[in-house]
């Protein structure tokens, strides 16, 4: 694809006269900075910029400063809301240069990486040194941790770590007019002055671009027990969470609950075999990171016997081996398969209080069940976060009728005070959803701290707000 | 004392006539509203709002910016930095009376509280509910939530919970212009737009007044481990942290370091006994907080075994009953007569990188003794967030002298990229030296938000920044 008149642009030739060709692309673009993992189309971008330092970086986004150029940043482009797919005309800042692991301190708990590196490379150089970097997605082996930052990314691990915001100490950010603003705290505790480093994470781009990151690090754990278990319905699941989160005091490290229809699925389009011979209503896949293997496996064997003792949960198969472990997960894992088997879909990421879950899943199900009787939906989620994930299959491809389904589930999270974004963000595909879940207050704030950052509108526009 | 000018003024005229008198305390001030905990002199009030709602703050402050009058929100004055203490003819807006819990949802782990409720009521509200609210420091039995949340408290739990940004989920706050902005989200994960309320956590009321929060309740403890160990010198405590922190993968609760300076002090002004016989560089409080009490005290006494065979502690003292427990927290919470005992002191509450605590007492140390060798100084802290506390004892009154020990201190901090304020705040006393841990470009920022959210600067004018 060629991109749209490079050639005849102001701010393409300053580019090049300052930093040569190979950082400015602006002949072709490679097709694979023009989408996300949503899909969605975008238009055709000016150039691709691939800056190899905040200081380069610096100096382009001056340029395009300079020039009213509007420009979108791109990381691993694993997003699904299309926030950092280019629009026509647009300028992408690349950040796949800038992914050097600058160091770890595992004394102190902190790494520190530029922006570009890859959320696998991180994970692994930190293990290696003896600590655990808790954030973990799907996405692993292509998200940056630019991108988690920018988008606060979530996964199956909050319930114990928190989101990406919570193992991030400190930021390096470039602003709309080029200016470094380092806030490389490497601190638990920093209240001197406001924490500004929380104004950008999950700010997806639009106040400023993540550049470097201070990563809070955790002890690496010496063991795991993970056990899959089956339950009669969510008002059991929450009971179980409960008595899990109090009996295991803070190592309980996932809690994943999938209904009937998500497991059954995905079983067979993974062609997996069940751990549990019997049918049930709801599962809930645990896990716990533990520091005394040796006698912690006891103490999760006796938490599930109490919980099938009190009846709030029905069965439970606890993984004997590493195989077993990567057997439960991969029910969870097999989402993708799932997707492809069944698509086109629609993907809802939501969230309501964790008490409603149940009642917000049977709301859900009941406006699909009367007005699309012949969809198949699918139901799971990170229940301990409040996080709920219905897969609509095979919808149609009409925009009216994908509106109004959008609308049967959104309605109801609004109803709950709920989130139409739990963990992906709004990009632009959620734009027009995002006044079920913010007033018009806090839409006017988001709009005045865009203004005080970025007066020209350059960064990510049309994204978010 | 009487209030400056308050007969002659239009604000206090108008004020009265929306809420009468009783609201709007515009003769005698309370001497209760004019000093907090750092005794710091501020000026004379022109009145004392004394809202019960927050449509009722909301009109009071709308009222005082059609003014131009400056504003002042008052907690529970437990604050060490000044930051609440009135200054000449502003109008203090005292959240005492809206003190409701409002709701307790132990499901969803959740408490929603005015911004007046003490933290020491909310926290045993939550623990007869079944829940930890986990925010927890000192002044407990005055400081106020909206307190802690515009100062973002820290305490002793930080390590296990964080600070108190990580116990909220949402927030409602009023604006410079009287703006409501409900921000009263009760989910671990909502990434529907920027997450505003960061903004306001630990802005020490700048940007606006907290009157509403959502709280995150974590599962009640059902039990607690707790021991006093001896080491040899910090690197030693660096890897006995660590080495915890692995074995009880997650459930160490506190890790609070006292130098022999602090703990021989505390000892004596307290009257306490000494848990362990020998005299030893350094000590360690460690506790954990678990959920099998039964078996769980075996998990910790194996964690001390192995950490005396491997050679990083020299000794260490379990405690065997709740007077146990008690005794040894009466050593670390004792600084109170040691203030006492010691007056006029110098309190420094910095930061630095976990690894870099034992270098950093070290500096600090070696700057006193050489500057002021007759000075007596306690070192101690929150090892395991960086947190560093030092008392110098005895100071002397003038200016400049006091200002040569914070430099004494301060330079050290701001080498080694620490924070001259850990979990305190700016506020008036601070603000010197603010640029010792933040740069101009984050300074100018903190201004820049200022001006988008406070234009007219009447929100607690001329703290932080």
């Amino acid at each position: 694809m060629s991109h749209a008149n490079a050639a005849a642009s102001p701010v393409i030739d300053a580019l090049v006269a300052a930093f040569g060709a190979d950082e400015v692309l602006a002949g072709d673009a490679s097709p694979r900075h023009l989408k996300d993992w949503s899909g969605v189309a975008g238009g055709v971008p000016l150039a691709i910029l691939r800056p190899r330092s905040t200081d380069e970086l610096s100096r382009m986004v001056a340029i395009c400063h300079a020039h009213g150029q509007r420009v979108v940043a791109q990381g691993g482009l694993t997003g699904l809301v299309g926030g950092a797919v280019p629009g026509e005309g647009e300028v992408v800042v690349s950040l796949e240069r800038m992914n050097r692991i600058e160091s770890i301190d595992v004394d102190s708990g902190t790494a520190t990486v530029q922006a570009g590196a890859v959320l696998q490379a991180v994970q692994d150089a930190c293990r290696e040194a003896g600590a655990l970097l808790a954030v973990d997605l799907g996405a692993r082996g292509s998200c940056q941790l630019g991108g988690n930052v920018a988008t606060n990314a979530g996964g199956n691990r909050v319930i114990r770590y928190g989101n990406t915001r919570e193992s991030v100490l400190g930021l390096e950010v470039v602003l709309a007019d080029g200016t470094v603003l380092s806030m490389m705290n490497r601190m638990a505790k920093n209240n001197a002055g406001m924490d500004l480093k929380h104004l950008f994470i999950g700010s997806e781009g639009v106040l400023g671009i993540v550049t470097r990151v201070v990563l809070r690090l955790q002890p690496l754990p010496r063991g795991t027990s993970t056990a899959l278990v089956a339950l009669q319905d969510y008002t059991a699941a929450l009971r179980f969470l409960r008595h899990a989160q109090q009996s295991l005091s803070g190592q309980v490290s996932a809690f994943e609950i999938m209904w009937r229809d998500y497991l059954e699925t995905a079983v067979e389009a993974n062609r997996l075999r069940r751990p549990l011979a019997g049918d049930y209503p709801v599962y809930v896949l645990i896990d716990m990171h533990c520091g005394q293997p040796e006698t912690d496996g006891e103490r999760f064997e006796a938490m599930l016997e109490q919980a099938i003792e009190a009846g709030w949960i029905l069965d439970a198969a606890i993984a004997q081996s590493v195989a077993d472990t990567e057997a439960f997960w991969a029910i969870r894992d097999g989402i993708a398969e799932v997707l492809r088997d069944y698509a086109p879909t629609l993907n809802f990421d939501v969230s309501v209080p964790v008490a409603d879950i149940g009642d917000c899943a049977a709301r859900v199900r009941a406006n699909l069940e009367r007005d699309w009787p012949q969809l198949k939906a699918l139901f799971f989620g990170h229940v301990g976060d409040g996080n709920l994930h219905v897969v609509v299959c095979r919808v149609p491809r009409d925009a009216d009728s994908l509106h109004r389904i959008e609308d049967a589930v959104y309605s109801v999270v609004r109803k709950q005070g709920g989130s139409v974004s739990a963990e992906h963000g709004i990009g632009r595909l959620k734009r027009d959803w995002l006044h079920y879940s913010r007033s018009e207050a806090e839409i006017a704030l988001m709009r005045t701290l865009k203004t005080a950052l970025d007066p020209q509108g350059i960064l990510n526009p049309g994204r978010m707000i």
